[in-house]
């Protein structure tokens, strides 16, 4: 597994990528959502593999606040079915579950978003996991 | 310039690290700070130079909730004192200056905390950080 991406919500796109790019963090790619309204754009430092996800809703004019700047961890593991059962059977909560064989989000003890992402191939779907439904938000 | 680290404070040490564990992320350093009763453990996943830092405050029994469990974003830079100035110059809140020519928290457009670390040897305080009041909370 390895260590991907930490999302951050953001009103103002510009400004913040002015702001990041003080401490060298530059866009390395940006995907547009226009069905969702969102755009997301990742920032790195041009050297390690982890990148700082933006995300900016193009609906939203309330400040995000310190409760929900932060989105979540992001995790790619190399078997997301066994990592989700894992969680399941050690007692945490699946926020989402992994029905599309290549995305999960799981609730830490303090409630954090960990959003587990499956390396390389999406998988085949267990009955179990495309029946499941959402819990709460992620 | 380099990305460091994610804090994430944790009220349960064994089981946020059991917890990390599912996904591969094990405590690579942890740092006991008996005066301010807290500990700092950091989780990697064995390949990323990036860590999670898990903050655990002894004393804190409260859930930290969505609030207050995420913490900052930790960025490494070749020149604090350049970094803080230009910071300042653009407007941003310098919440904890660069005193001790090593470490300064600043307040990002959503009001997230930027943690600034000098990489290699601390630097030189210039009298106007040296003297540099904090501002609320990082």
């Amino acid at each position: 597994m390895n260590l991907l991406h930490l999302m951050v919500r953001v009103l103002d796109v510009e400004k913040s990528l002015k702001f990041y790019e003080i401490f060298g963090l530059k866009e390395v790619r940006r995907h547009d959502n226009e069905g969702g309204r969102f755009t997301l754009i990742f920032i790195g430092d041009g050297k390690s593999e982890f990148l700082v996800e933006l995300t900016h809703n193009w609906d939203e004019t309330e400040a995000y606040g310190d409760g929900k700047s932060f989105g979540h961890i992001a995790i790619g593991v190399a078997n997301i079915m066994e990592t989700c059962d894992r969680c399941e059977a050690e007692g945490h909560t699946i926020l989402r579950p992994p029905r599309d064989g290549h995305m999960a989000f799981v609730k830490s003890p303090d409630g954090i978003s960990i959003e587990v992402l499956q390396n390389g191939d999406s998988m085949e779907v267990p009955e179990k996991w495309a029946n499941y439904e959402n819990v709460g938000s992620w």
